[in-house]
């Protein structure tokens, strides 16, 4: 928590229920959860009933945006969203199976999804999902959207105001069971999404290096 | 796809609309992405809103099991619910913010929720999300839930009758760029979960080895 960001006020449905001591209140760790993951899962209601599709996402201040298809099934704007971010960072061993878990850090927005209309407003959400999705420095390595593509995108925000954070690390909870002299083993397998040596299009010739800011990316990764 | 389950066979709203060339029918398809996950995200509608939330999975033959608590916000059973399961395989880079995309695994589960009430179903589930989480063996390995920790839980049901897969591999899909003189860079960056070395619970004593069925897990992760 960095001090500048307000703290997250989750109103009464954003408040966790369950295992409520790994609830977070810091809008930087919010942030850093939406910033780390590329996928998020939007959860929509349809003819009654929920629908949860994955999707790209990027947070720009205090907006989350989506973009779809403008098509009839797509995201357009003005309903209730939920989106939900699951970064998964180990696998909690235990003494038993009820004790049995998994370290993450989640993040679920909700609020009602805002179409986005304005030409320069679609324009910096769709540079930085680019970003987001592909490394810094790739928007601007690329080609902008034609009128025709940007006919074709829908972009929707959803404010931050109402999220909620969620958070286990460490080790398995049954621990005191070393003091009954169970010395079985329990811990914790550390998960890590690691990104890979980048494949060329097999359309290029094989002399198209690799350029900096997606070597910089793989760098980074774990 | 091996031959022996049968074809998925999705109901209208369960017919991908969207990139429709990525639609799968295979429920082969279906049962290996449900396996590989871990994490899954399960969509409620409460108070004719969307809410999204990660939880752990199981597929056990036709059925795909989760659990929560038996308090008030938990799952409960007879209500309709979405279980949507993504791998993320791949970054793709084009040469235009139009074409970037993503190489994935995705599986959507719709149906009619049941709540798992017979104890030798709710313990054979219990078993498998214990051996999906933690690797097969470790239910053997742990203790069995007291009568307390049973009701606590609650076990829930979705039919794998009503889901659709969705899978998109490969290069960008605007390879034709080079025909037309376009040398930039374009490819894919592989995407992959890794499991990490195991940490052993902090209250044990230092020579207490990391058992055979974990290092198994991991020894077998990419």
């Amino acid at each position: 928590m960095d001090g500048v960001t307000p703290p997250l006020s989750p109103t009464a449905r954003s408040t966790v229920r369950r295992h409520h001591d790994r609830q977070r209140a810091d809008r930087g760790e919010l942030d850093a959860i939406l910033d780390e993951a590329r996928v998020c899962h939007v959860g929509r209601v349809v003819d009654d009933a929920p629908v949860v599709l994955p999707n790209l996402h990027v947070r720009v201040g205090d907006a989350l945006y989506l973009h779809g298809s403008t098509g009839a099934a797509g995201l357009r704007g003005d309903e209730p969203l939920c989106v939900t971010v699951t970064l998964l960072d180990g696998l909690v061993y235990a003494r038993r199976w009820f004790t049995h878990s998994a370290n993450y850090r989640s993040a679920v927005v909700r609020g009602h999804a805002r179409r986005v209309d304005d030409p320069a407003e679609r324009h910096t959400a769709l540079r930085a999902l680019v970003d987001h999705l592909a490394g810094p420095g790739r928007a601007d390595a690329t080609e902008e959207p034609t009128a025709k593509e940007l006919a074709a995108t829908a972009v929707v925000a959803l404010d931050l105001d109402e999220a909620s954070v969620k958070v286990r690390s460490g080790p398995p909870g049954d621990g005191d069971a070393v003091d009954a002299g169970d010395l079985r083993w329990a811990g914790e397998v550390p998960v890590h999404t690691v990104l890979g040596e980048p494949r060329s299009c097999p359309r290029l010739p094989g002399d198209v290096a690799v350029p900096e800011h997606v070597a910089a990316l793989v760098r980074a990764s774990p």
